[in-house]
């Protein structure tokens, strides 16, 4: 693989051409592609490591943050995390060839809905080397070629690790692009050689690519996620499922922002909910008929609409379950959202009332993932409406197509 | 509905909160109201010719094309015909609320994955005022609030079909914009009100949409289809097919326009073919090989790639599958594409081969379509590959959410 002298053009063509190929493989050699790329893996870590090494000596000497320098730092443990996770996507079932839909026509025609490949799919994304490997696997298992363009921080790592993915795969279905500016728009404005671009990073890079964009993209999402308590709660339950919302990994989009209480449960629920989680250091920001309640600070207009990813939660007191969902409809960015209840009617209005990929009853929203969900890996998560909803697994990077089969059928 | 002070922001916004309760209306509202659509339509036939006529005579004066003046002109059959297809509407399945998917997950949780409407739609459209009562019926029916915009040529009987409409619809769930150009624009960034804009019309809308459009937009297809006779086909249902596939209905994008002929076929084929479709007065462009063997015009490069929607047919000879296969990949536009064969080696090859919405064996591509894949009225076809490929019916006007219920889960 060389990533050298040709340009983006020339590297979307040839993966195109790989993808037609590829879309076109069996499951058993599909399946020893990826096993292979674990091995790999396994056996190369020592390069992996070396590779890693120069790139965090750079990070370093450009003063990255500890955070950043966290995500970019590979160890024994981390590869071989990756390497399982290639398994673990290797024993997932193949989406290629699904029949999803089928039937005979009134005319004797057969049609059949099939799942196939998109077949040039764009990964963007920051720091975190270990997503090379991971959206490498995820694409060959969904029958597609991938164009990755990691950034510069991760340069080294990034070419070991593409390097090692692109010898386990067939012949020209990986390809690796270098960080600039330049070749993320001419990614995105590939219309006819790559079928589906997906960042996964920050905000930044969204909107560098909302810019440019002209091929489809996938915004994986934000999440600004609620936890609604029911005036019929269980308060036990009620207590566990805000605490872990919160607190389990705040860092992540499906972590609860607001939680949002029932003015009949409020006087019983707010303190005691109050108190767990300040045991977790959780900062509290309430609105007044909270605050009246408990001891917490004060909530601006703003609150409402924050994705903190940390440990800092809004609490707002509501007088209806329909005003609980005018809220979520507001404010939420349509993830994840929980509610907590005994009744039978409050579960469903608030079901079929929210507006979002995710609706939970009596559960946690850290529950929205692809594994969780039994989807197995995925590659993001969607607040979008249209194609993917929720975890972007190997069933959402295919698209469909209908076959339809006759004995010489003419429209009359 | 009054069309006259409001912005196009607040219009969009009325339809997003009417949106809500539509979302939740059940399958014999929807067709009641349906029903009583189509019975206005036939009670106030006179007003909607009046209104009509008045489009008619500024048309004239303007110098419509007969096309457009076609493509304009209501009659009263026409409207007849419109109030049926809306109780056509009314008959098909309710996509809302259907289970797609679900399962119990290893740790009790139980989760379903279901159809619910994308909220607001925006169609824009041309000519022909029918798409008014055609696209609000079938937003009525996925249960999605609609926004029209049609041309200002049509701006009468729009008005009246449009008022129609919205009279028998929930309040606030029928809308409808003036045809400018602004108002186009305005639309088609109403981020966070406005779920999804399909254009109906031709390439000048398409541009103009794909310049200021910051909503998703599925944008209906144009059709390059193919027709290709395999070395083993039956050459009397080739014949058929052919000239099904280009003569039934020239002018739409199911239609057929170039026919490929595999080396061993030719010399018996072309010359029948030629003589079937030259008797329905189509004008055939060959390649040089199939110019060799039957009479017929010469094909340039471009003729290839051109969607004649006439009575034109490029043709030529491949030397196999292979290159035919590749012929369609290269100047396809993953429409519908057809193979006749007896060779089920050839069949299959050409169904995992090609990449397109729709792919045949021994039958016309004509039968692309919402009406004839049994999925009731369309309201496109598509050859975007996310989320909507091919027709465009009920279900693509919809998406979908999770729904996850435990007893108190958390996530370990």
């Amino acid at each position: 693989m060389s990533v050298s002298t040709r340009t983006v053009t020339d590297i979307c063509r040839e993966a195109k051409r790989a993808a037609r190929a590829l879309a076109q493989l069996d499951t058993a050699s599909k399946d020893g592609a990826l096993h292979a790329m674990a091995d790999a893996l396994l056996a190369r870590t020592g390069e992996v490591l070396e590779a890693n090494a120069r790139d965090l000596e750079a990070g370093r000497e450009a003063g990255l943050s500890s955070a950043l320098m966290d995500r970019l730092r590979l160890d024994e443990a981390r590869v071989a995390a990756m390497a399982a996770g290639v398994r673990q996507v290797a024993a997932l079932p193949d989406p290629v060839g699904e029949v999803i839909d089928g039937h005979r026509l009134p005319n004797g025609l057969d049609v059949r809905k099939v799942r196939v490949p998109l077949g040039v799919v764009g990964v963007v994304y920051e720091a975190r080397p270990n997503v090379t490997i991971d959206a490498a696997a995820l694409c060959l298992m969904s029958g597609n070629a991938i164009i990755l363009r990691g950034s510069s921080s991760a340069a080294h790592s990034n070419a070991v690790l593409a390097g090692i993915a692109a010898d386990a795969a067939p012949a020209g279905t990986v390809q690796l692009l270098s960080g600039g500016r330049e070749e993320l728009a001419e990614l995105a404005t590939q219309e006819g050689l790559v079928d589906l671009v997906i960042p996964r990073g920050g905000e930044g890079l969204k909107a560098a690519l909302r810019e440019v964009a002209t091929v489809p993209v996938i915004y994986a999402a934000s999440g600004n996620c609620h936890v609604y308590v029911d005036a019929s709660a269980d308060l036990d339950a009620a207590v566990r499922i805000a605490v872990n919302a919160k607190v389990q990994r705040p860092g992540v989009c499906n972590a609860a922002e607001t939680l949002l209480v029932h003015a009949d449960a409020a006087r019983d629920f707010l303190p005691r909910v109050a108190a767990a989680l300040g045991a977790e250091g959780v900062q509290l920001r309430g609105d007044q008929r909270a605050r009246a309640i408990a001891e917490m600070g004060e909530a601006s207009d703003e609150d409402w609409e924050t994705e903190y990813l940390a440990l800092v939660l809004a609490v707002g007191v509501v007088d209806s379950l329909e005003d609980a969902i005018d809220h979520v409809n507001r404010f939420g960015s349509g993830h994840s959202e929980a509610i907590v209840t005994r009744d039978t009617a409050s579960a469903r209005a608030f079901q079929r009332g929210v507006d979002a990929a995710c609706v939970y009853v009596n559960a946690s929203t850290r529950f929205t993932d692809g594994g969780e969900f039994g989807m197995g890996a995925e590659i993001g998560n969607s607040t979008q409406k249209l194609h993917a909803r929720g975890p972007i697994g190997l069933r959402e990077l295919c698209t469909f197509k209908y076959l339809v089969e006759g004995d010489g059928h003419v429209r009359p």
